[in-house]
């Protein structure tokens, strides 16, 4: 049984994730999830709780765990941002998520309290200060323009395949720009 | 008639400007919208067609009007991302609406098409080339930065209500490095 229950926890997992970044939190239906998941709808409340604390450990393993297969390079900012780029184009269901938990439910878990915490140590440690731009804010102007390609408007959005290659170019060189003043100084 | 029906478009616009910002377009009720307008639910459908007309001619009315309200100083695109910097933290609601019709309606609006064709026509006449970052796309890197508030990451979000004037001055350097190169060669 205890064999059976991860793997039961996998597919809601992955049907939730799926389902939530389609719909929301609002609109989404555990009905549909347990259907996706081929799981007892009773099963997931027992092993998750809520829709909500569903969609709280949707978000920390899928966008938590999952950025932080892409570690920072804090001495070269741009080649992360590239590497973001590259793992939200795979599968851009990430942004859709992210976009909805800013709307219905933006307060933190305790999990992404550490890991920022230990984040913004670590960017600190490795970084002399920018006059400019405070080191949470230099990070989340960063983790803002990790979203460019879903916020792009439609009306000047680029329409050939192609062009998806020249806005990760952009949004590489765009955070060079951004964090050169604190790589000038490191030199 | 016509008096009466001017100003119940007015109430209805306002209405389901904040209904929509609430809950997105899915979860948008029209009877709600009908009871904060003081409007006849029949009457919005003959006015504005259907939900989802009805959204389309608010994002133009509050989204792409209201936009326009901030023009673009080309020369200064640091001075223009401080004001739609304002612009945004005057009314959060417009960023929510922007957030949830990208996930839920990113198609392009007649309308925005023709304002964007227009902005984009203007930068192109105002700057010279960019080499590493296309005219579109930098507008879009900006535009993306005026979500940085609202992405902003609960989990190193600033406290304390001075803390918006130091993300105002991070964005509008941000900004400012973004398009830093553009400024120095038109110099």
């Amino acid at each position: 049984m205890p064999r059976d229950a991860t793997e039961t926890k996998r597919r809601v997992l992955e049907a939730a994730y799926r389902e939530f970044a389609a719909y929301g939190l609002a609109g989404a239906r555990v009905d549909r999830i347990a259907a996706n998941a081929e799981a007892n709808k009773r099963a997931i409340y027992d092993y998750f709780g809520s829709k909500e604390e569903l969609f709280d450990t949707v978000v920390v393993e899928r966008l938590l765990t999952g950025m932080e297969t892409v570690p920072e390079t804090w001495d070269d900012l741009a080649r992360f941002a590239g590497a973001v780029f590259d793992y939200y184009a795979s599968d851009p269901d990430r942004a859709r998520l992210t976009l909805w938990r800013q709307l219905e439910r933006p307060e933190p878990t305790a999990r992404e309290l550490e890991s920022f915490g230990a984040k913004l140590a670590e960017m600190r440690a490795a970084r002399p200060t920018d006059e400019a731009i405070d080191t949470a804010d230099l990070y989340a102007l960063i983790w803002t323009l990790h979203h460019t390609a879903i916020l792009y408007p439609g009306a000047l959005r680029p329409t050939a395949e192609s062009d998806q290659a020249r806005l990760r170019a952009a949004v590489v060189a765009a955070v060079g720009r951004l964090s050169a003043p604190w790589r000038g100084e490191a030199d």
